[in-house]
């Protein structure tokens, strides 16, 4: 890879995003205050800008405050419109915080008290307006409190009766209003709670199935929240999209199953960030590069913009990687050699039928001493994630 | 709870089944050589017919040798047969070995090489003519070998699409033969491969949505494959109860992240078991209690046996102690303070409209400052488990 | 075990200690605000004495701001005192908050920044004096964000020199000034830090040999904390006991490796909380119980006692069952036959040599036929738990 | 960094080590059977030579079967002996297998079973005599049976005893024949026990600490057992150099905690791997750079030696790395940014009093106001490791 400095500086056309609470995170977290002044949305965006952003989402109280009336709402978003229409950064993604107010001690959409979810119903279907008005397309679900720490404290199906009905009840808004959003759902095992409802990818997946509005949702997933439950995010986020599912995604780094870390991207699983990259840029994903993680507390405000620039820069610097993967000869002999193409081939032949299957003759022992080539392959894209070839 | 001994002696309304490679296990682990003497099926049905159980589940190749011809097999099967026949165990769950021999490396039905694949769809009919043939109702499919240690070795999408392709030719052959049998995907998310394709009840859930014949497809969930990823076992098997879907289950012991331990149930994170019994027993499950556990290496045949009896001890005792959690005044009074009775009322009145849920009135302030009652509850949950209420 | 309610109320005899931010803890998470409002510590005290306790710990800022003058802090320790006085409660442990003030960003004794380092080494040169003044036999460091997010942040082997000199300091102050106090290092693998110094209990029984005042230095194991790491807290324990290191500890509850939980003590690893108890009650220590824990979020200042009595009843029905396990005679009979009481006996034989010892005949092949009866023993120590035997 | 594809050929100076179970292993696990024939070890020899190594190690039944005699053992040897002479190959260390034969079922030096326990004793002397035959300069001893599944099972503190009296009788032994031989003791938190002894870097060295000969006993830290553990690496064995005790490592590749995958070196954790080696090489650790790793089952013989050149190849990429890291002047203002060097500065100046300590004046809230810096340093780091600077 023969890349300049320049290679990897982002623009527009990369269409990365980021949330306003990411580098606006003034480090509060179980065993300390708050560590840095807080951001203006607009001075956010515009610093985005000049780091070759494309976008930003936010939480509604990211930008006003919980319980703010419809004026005390403008007026909070009127600078952040006038530097959005400064810069022309754009709003692709707009979600609802259900989870900081103490209201929300048990979740939303599944509190167990009903009052509390049809506030939260009303706090999102606000939000809907929000949204649509300022031109998003994904709506984010993070249930972060829906969940439990005790087994007897949250009947589960229960729990997702009404999870649906929230779902359904939001995808018919947006239907009868007309607006041109999509739903995207953010799986999570645990942390703030126990143990969170819809844990990962695949159980948001399965519970998207059986809503009305099944079309208008997918999942948002997140390297991080994968990872914290051990799994593979490039796999997770390949399967979402094998459904037609992977709405949106939040790009980050997490060091296995512990506390949420919201590294930057890159800086956490780095073999696991050139496969994330690699499925992205090739798997038909073409939504925002959207980043939420949390510039570490013992940065400053200088540092929250490295950190900020750190993820794009190595998202542009594993997809050249994964470009000139993709395109040594070495490695696409190699991939012949492991037969990664024959997983393409169906298993059967066109009509073929069960008898002419049964029919072949196969000799498991042959078979069996064939190598497959994986190490060999791997090799190769670590020395490419290395940077030590070509 | 005042329980005798004998309240806790299993007896065939119990339902409980044995995977005939749990008592069997002979030891062999990456680190060590068999410790104990084979067992003959016959043996194994025997044994667990006089501590109780009422069925057996087996792999082709646990009565069988790979590869073996037409006689060869009947030959083998002849003595499981009259063991079964003379005590009358049934055998409510077939299942197919596509991960021991070397042949299936990189897997069976999603290896990359196609007449692997077709081989191991051969090898599942055959085994699948022989489930009919034996009355079992639940075919389970563990693809232990299906997924990579590596990024480039597998294209996710490609293989979803094999794995799909083998179910959906597998379920039209269940179809057409009329065979009374009903699939059942067994995910876990590593071990022995570094990470497994459908590695969580969702990721499963999700893909049977997409199958041709996926009213004939369920999970089969594992106690540790589900704790192996951090994930709550009670909550996910309420997902697949909520999706119709739990066909069969596994019921075992593990301690959190770690190589797949396969302790005796209860052995493990005992709370997880309480709750995991209460659901299965009050949540409309009604298959076999199945064990898939490994008598740990320390073990002889004797300690093999204590193993399996205290399975299915601790399950009755877990079961007594659902049903006096549930019956107890105290806990429902609990379980009111909590509200979770609450959640089972739809969020919405019926017939209600957006508009006239927007007009609520609702005082945040007043809902935040209500406690859930949840640690008075769970301290109900505990004492039961500990048996020292009632 | 015939045990009635009243067996389970705890007396001073019990020696129970809480942490008064424990029973005070707001609620703040990285997710969301304050959900209860702020406890006086006298309040604390009152309550926790009804409760049964015999003692609390607290860091200074848990009683005084931060940067509180002398006045202020005596102030605001009066009427602490005074409930202190007036209910008889002690203060065996107290500790110095050295993480949430922003100074302490990159840690204290380990900070980059010699400047903070020296101010963390006055802050808590003067809550000893206050340790000392208040009676307190132990005094915990915790050092939470002693530690990096990132490779080449913190070079190790420095920190530990910086570690070490912090702790030769203290312990010759200590001496110096014939405080009756020792010190007890609270080690944790990550989380507030990405990676911290002295992560287990090894880690810091390693670290304490290499001290001036070894024998000052001891350490504070948290439940919670090794089951971060996987570790089994019992075995930590009681090779902690082994080393005479065992001068304190934390319990708590945790659901393995994920985000620090805090939950109340037997909320969480049943069976490792009966093994836990069962060292500390028959392994010679001799320190408060002192628990740790953080009331959830889901909780009111109601739940908060709830809470924190079901602390100190799941250990007392957890001492009560330990009495009962050791002292059935079918788990004698077990351990014998699981040669527990072998291991007590040396190897060697007393004076025998190398040679008399090479000079034996055995038969591999016969013990290795010998099963462990692990199965069985282990199946009485569940049932006690469960409160099914006796 | 300006490379060329000769800069990553291994030579003998490097001196990388293998295991020869490494390349040996034939794939057994718990789910399948052997996958690869036999490998000889002259073979493996001749082979490790070729691909530029400079030492083998091996467990006695590695080369000899469990049980040989005396002349079956030089038989077995002769062969290795002669492929040794040729190649000029050395066997830096040995180890014996202490695990592998169901007679250590329960473990070996802290098995309940006092004649298994003078059984495994014999074993080690007899591959002592063997190990200073050979002129090995450590003998690594890996506990991996010593541990338990269950709570009753094993009295941690009689098990300590009796594991500090293996140790010092073979120290002893060791040091009475003037052997020039070192221990170096390998932890590991689980598998194939539910927990093992002496699970961490941290728990083996504070163990050392009691031992008769604790001059001639260090640790053999391998990468994945403490990342099973979620504990950094890199930074246990700072803590073991810190100590004098880094004798020997294991290195390797592993995706957290999961069963023990035994990746290729930086086919996992590839920034753990980076700092692994920046620590291995600035640290003063002069011992062999050995692999412990085993080709994954997908492997034929060829995609053995592909792994094994692998893990030679990406310790010298990674070394080549951490030199250019360390020699970047940007890098070294980043650490001077991120005031690095000032923790090697002590923390009281040179015979500082207690009372000038507690004299000086300081403002923590300017000092909280300092960012460290660290993201931009760190992201030099990452930098470097993608191979995108210089």
């Amino acid at each position: 890879m023969n890349q300049r400095e320049s290679d990897f500086q982002p623009t527009r056309e990369d269409r990365f995003s980021f949330g306003l609470w990411t580098v606006g995170w003034q480090g509060v977290d179980v065993f300390g205050t708050a560590i840095r002044p807080p951001m203006e949305p607009a001075e956010a965006v515009r610093r985005l800008d000049d780091l070759g952003a494309y976008g930003i989402s936010f939480h509604d109280n990211d930008v006003f405050p919980f319980g703010a009336t419809a004026d005390s709402k403008q007026e909070h978003l009127a600078p952040l419109r006038k530097a959005l229409d400064e810069t022309g950064l754009v709003v692709p993604m707009i979600t609802t915080n259900l989870f900081s107010h103490p209201v929300f001690r048990d979740g939303a959409f599944t509190n167990n008290d009903r009052d509390v979810r049809r506030f939260a119903l009303r706090k999102t279907l606000d939000n809907l307006d929000l949204a649509a008005e300022l031109g998003a397309r994904t709506f984010v679900a993070w249930g972060g409190r829906e969940g439990a720490e005790s087994g007897a404290a949250k009947d589960v199906r229960a729990a997702l009766d009404r999870y649906k009905e929230a779902f359904d009840l939001l995808g018919q808004y947006v239907v009868e209003q007309g607006y041109g959003l999509r739903f995207a759902i953010e799986p999570k095992p645990n942390e703030p709670r126990g143990d969170i409802l819809l844990p990962t990818i695949g159980h948001a997946l399965a519970f998207i199935n059986g809503l009305e509005h099944a079309d208008l949702v997918g999942v948002n997933p997140e390297v991080g929240h994968e990872e914290m439950a051990s799994l593979n995010y490039a796999h997770g986020i390949a399967q979402a999209l094998w459904h037609g599912k992977l709405f949106h995604l939040d790009l980050n780094g997490q060091s296995g199953p512990r506390y949420d870390q919201d590294l930057r991207f890159g800086a956490g699983n780095a073999r696991g960030a050139f496969w994330t990259v690699d499925i992205v840029e090739n798997g038909g994903y073409d939504g925002p590069r959207h980043f939420d993680f949390k510039p570490p507390r013992t940065e400053d405000v200088d540092g929250v913009w490295e950190s900020a620039r750190g993820c794009m820069r190595n998202y542009l610097i594993l997809k050249a990687k994964s470009a000139a993967f993709r395109a040594d000869p070495e490695v696409q002999q190699a991939l012949r050699e492991a037969r990664v193409d024959q997983l393409a081939v169906p298993t059967l032949g066109e009509g073929e039928s069960v008898e002419s299957l049964r029919a072949e003759r196969f000799d498991p022992e042959e078979a069996a001493a064939r190598g497959m080539g994986f190490e060999k392959l791997d090799q190769l894209a670590l020395e490419h994630l290395y940077g030590v070839r070509g």
